[in-house]
């Protein structure tokens, strides 16, 4: 998001770069949290990893596990401990490379063994070139494919297992835990309270035949019977404009409900920065603004659940996408410092809360998992975004462009990671549009100009105005006819009948701007009734992609990469799914390459949300991308003023 | 604590001892929790330390870090993370013996050091016997003296930085948390929610100098300017009868208050079996105990708080030393099972909880910790008891007894540690004494015969009756001028004038029993209204000291001590403190011993308490203890009943 309210109008492009230099968007250096890990063996940041037989290789940030490293790449290794080093079933063989024994391999292997490098993966932490055997699976995991075609082997911190035990007697008087927990010996567990309130009387009423439940190695209830087959998460995107929800059946993957709905926080403002500015000037909004954000999560909550018929006890987790203007406002995280240079956020890393914290309703238990930031401009709804589309280990040169009020930019060569924020304004929200509006009902989406002006409506209600998408299809429409030239004026009125016979009778005037007019109500409705394209629309959308080419722009030549080579371009948050990538590319939004490279990777924040509570490892794999994405820092490039101004024409 | 219910009546020897049986009392196995460590290489269940230059050895339980082994036996090493291997200041040589090297030893030794044996101690796990070089401090750390004379050397998990930190900038756009974890990089630090949520305005109100708070790992606040001279925790001896509160300085180790007053559970029976009859008879009463545990301790910290005249927001800490039934009731667990058999808790290990969970309102981030339990009759108390004793690490034979309604009888011969409970009864305590009281105002507490009878009396009012002390020191002094024979009957009337002729007319009768009249309120006053002490309450006595004398002598036989080689005995308790020696060794209730070998050690719960809170060293060391304590089954013992019929008489 972009401190650029809603209140529209744009200076030009000296003032703009001057203003977001101002605000400090150009000017913010790469992340913190240096790594102590030892200096990359090559270039790249990481090591290289090969796996025997899988015949794989993957390159991986210093650090990470053996074993995370093989399940991001979709190799599984056998474990039922999660990689905590108890169950001691993650045995692989390092045939080449040096590791250090630590004393669980001791208990684990013979001298012999260890001699041959056989380790616990979740014990080798990768700090130089491995080569690894990796033995068959005795059974394969469950895995499911999310966000854009990545498949996840399916590893949920939340787990439950059904035990039968023994009834305690005078010549077995072992703690009533210490008999849960000697039936769960693959697990390091500690109970919470609440499950050691439980435990007594729950397993005496049901002689003794209960149901652990376990999120990661903590123990948050002992449950009658066997319920094993009730296991839910809650993954939200939490959006400054829209918030998703999605109920997961986290035995299965499968999602069982998903609503959304506008944020509750929009009388604060329409963009983070009108909230923040609340909360500097009314000590009550900050409060106030948290209630909202609770009060959102807990309506969708409550109609997924509904629709799913879900009991809300039996939902043990949340995870939540949102940048970092939304997570602060939710936690009651004084924002201000993030809406003022320069820009700085309380912390990158959000504790595991309950989820009562978040004025959620669910088990006792539940917790939320925040995802953590990149920086206040690239949050952790990007961090997601990129887990989601596996940025960080497809093998292909990508973009990813998650267009909003503030753009947010990674591009990747297949091993190094780049990213930044460009300042898009408000026009793809259709704000500073003078006839803009969200992409709701009545909203015309989609444009094409032939004969006549064809438009594809939200809700088949009558056109009342223009989304973000139609503004793009649009202006680019325009500029195919002929009646927008390169440089984003409409040709003068005596020439527009001999480029668009059948529409130059729809330039127009509204006061002294010259208008294209798109629909008119009712034949003799005067203009100003009508919905056009305005000469300043067509200039907001200017300022917008040209702030966003410029960012890839300069992405492409930090990492060496010719625009033309990227192999895939993914078009992410509400906006980017409903563009058209014909109109995207013509009007420059998007690097000159086949449609069929530009694709719309849609709600990836959620899906990035879906994933980490589907595995463990997707979350430490979250963590570990922050330590790979270097931020680039625009304002260090002396030619960005002429560059942002290359960029303000369009394609011939 | 001992099933036996204040309505008072002795069975005879053969129903008693069955009645211990039938209650479980006889048949409790040893803790659970078997380790996994491996076989001891020699009897004890230790391993070997021995340290130079300070040329000290010392046998810890396998498993053992070598930093808390040393710091345990006042051995002090650098370190100023509290051994958690981040400030890798705690380096020592292992000259002997075999250690693995981890990846915080090869991050912080070269090639050559780690070869001679160089390691960080904090992460040196003793598994076998080592020799360790410890290298002079470089600042000796401050220690302070609690329990029985135990040197604790000041580390407690609360600590506190002062700060002044970089403001941010343009150009340094750290997070405010990096900027603080930054300064404190010798700790591994995470925040919580209301740290983070305080964070960003503290920081900035305050130019940037501030003050950490942080507990073990964790940082709980920042607060505005130098705070560090503000540092204090609260330590609780839960007991059935009477809660102890006392307020400790943490930078210095001195109690700035101290307060104590009955448990307001009183009302519902004042012991353990009646209070949890009344959860299993009232379903609300659970809860009606719990709040009245929590107003408890709420009103003991208002006291010692105002007394001291110190800020509740300065308290970070809180440690509590209580029977497994307090312990149960306080947190809410169902007690149910800890009264009746096969008498199983619902854990041995409490997790750390927020303050407010036991109803303290202190520095929001404030946590509780709680000692582990040995069994359902051996509870935190008598763990805290062990830890403030050092029955671990005391190289003399020791016998620990804390005398109440349920005896604890801990016995160690240097090496190794036997425990057992014995139902005493409420003897003790003066339930089943027909004249008997507890020790407040107006109760006997000490008796002497000579040419008349000599009464030491609470608070100087005219004897009521009876406590404890008072009771043992009658029945002693009764022995030792012969009017009481050996078998604890009273002499008959016309031999008494010949053996004592100033005391013999204070023999007399209460319905058809014997007493003898301790104190006649007016000269002409009816015996039923005279402070007496009647054949059945020495019977009483009786009972309680041959259940407790049973015990330490059957634990003598299985650690292989005779009872005349023990070096020191240490009388426990609310009642031991006040108990004579002399009068204790006359009944039989310790064993035949110099005076002087018999001490007093007072409130060593309440001193356990403390010490955990001056040190995390002595709180991994409470845990380490419940590894070693073997327990004792009296009901293995075919020979129990001659035994504990032997020991009902007096000593010649």
């Amino acid at each position: 998001m972009t401190p650029t309210t809603d209140e529209g109008g744009s200076p030009p492009p000296a003032d703009l770069v001057a203003g977001l230099r101002r605000e400090g968007l150009l000017d913010r250096p790469a992340a913190d949290a240096p790594s102590d890990d030892p200096a990359p063996p090559d270039g790249t940041g990481r090591v290289l990893l090969r796996f025997a037989p899988a015949g794989r290789e993957h390159r991986v940030p210093p650090g990470v596990s053996v074993f995370d490293a093989a399940s991001w790449n979709g190799i599984a290794i056998d474990s039922t401990c999660g990689g905590h080093g108890t169950c001691r079933k993650c045995k692989v063989r390092v045939s080449r490379g040096d590791t250090p024994i630590t004393s669980h391999d001791r208990r684990t292997f013979s001298e012999g063994e260890l001699a041959a490098g056989w380790r616990l993966a979740c014990l080798v932490s990768a700090r130089s070139d491995l080569d690894v055997e990796v033995p068959p699976l005795v059974t394969r995991p469950k895995a499911a494919t999310v966000g854009v075609g990545r498949q996840v082997i399916l590893r949920p911190a939340v787990q439950k297992r059904y035990l039968e035990l023994d009834e305690p007697s005078l010549a077995d008087q072992r703690t009533d835990l210490r008999r849960v927990l000697d039936a769960i010996d693959d697990l390091d567990l500690h109970p919470d309270l609440h499950a050691l309130r439980r435990l007594p009387k729950v397993l005496r009423d049901n002689d003794f035949k209960v149901t652990a439940v376990v999120v990661d190695e903590t123990l948050i209830d002992i449950e009658p019977g066997d319920t094993t087959a009730y296991r839910y998460g809650l993954a939200f995107d939490l959006g400054t404009t829209t918030v998703v929800a999605t109920l997961l059946d986290l035995s299965t993957g499968t999602p069982c409900g998903v609503a959304s709905m506008l944020n509750k926080q929009q009388p604060f403002g329409g963009d983070v920065i009108t909230r923040i500015s609340a909360t500097m000037m009314d000590p009550d909004a900050g409060e106030r603004l948290r209630t909202a954000a609770q009060a959102t999560l807990a309506e969708l909550a409550d109609q997924v659940l509904a629709e799913a018929g879900v009991d809300p006890g039996t939902v043990y987790e949340v995870a939540i996408a949102g940048n970092a203007t939304m997570v602060a406002l939710l936690l009651g995280i004084d924002p201000e410092p993030l809406g003022v240079a320069p820009f700085v956020m309380a912390h990158d890393h959000f504790p595991v809360l309950p989820a009562t914290e978040v004025g959620l309703r669910l088990h006792p238990g539940a917790r939320v998992v925040l995802f953590p930031a990149l920086g206040a401009y690239v949050g952790g709804d990007i961090v997601a975004g990129m887990l989601a589309t596996g940025m960080d280990r497809d093998k292909r040169a990508r973009l990813f462009v998650d267009v909003g009020t503030n753009c947010e930019i990674v591009l990747s060569d297949g091993e190094r990671l780049v990213a930044t924020a460009a300042p898009a304004g408000p026009a793809f929200e259709g704000g500073a549009i003078r006839r803009g509006m969200r992409a709701a009902d009545g909203a015309i989406e989609v444009v094409k100009l032939g004969e006549t002006v064809q438009l594809g409506v939200i809700g088949d209600v009558a056109p009342m105005g223009l989304c973000g998408s139609g503004l793009v299809d649009a202006v680019a429409e325009l500029v195919r006819v002929g009646l927008l030239d390169a440089s984003g004026r409409f040709v003068p009125d005596e020439v527009a009948p001999a480029i668009a016979p059948t529409l130059a009778d729809r330039l127009s005037k509204v006061g002294q701007e010259r208008v294209f007019i798109l629909h008119r109500p009712t034949p003799d409705a005067p203009t100003e009734d009508c919905v056009f394209l305005s000469q300043r629309d067509i200039r907001e959308l200017q300022f917008a992609k040209a702030a966003i080419a410029t960012g890839w722009a300069l992405l492409c030549e930090e990492i060496g990469l010719a625009p033309g080579d990227i192999q895939q371009v993914l078009l992410a948050g509400s906006f980017g799914s409903y563009l058209s990538p014909a109109a995207a590319i013509r009007i420059g939004l998007v690097p000159k390459l086949s449609v069929l490279r530009i694709v719309s990777a849609g709600n990836v924040a959620g899906e990035g949300a879906k994933m980490v509570l589907l595995s463990s490892r997707e979350r430490a794999g979250a963590d570990a991308l922050l330590e790979e994405v270097h931020y680039v820092e625009l304002s260090d490039r002396a030619d960005f003023n002429d560059r942002f101004v290359e960029q303000l024409a369009f394609p011939g």
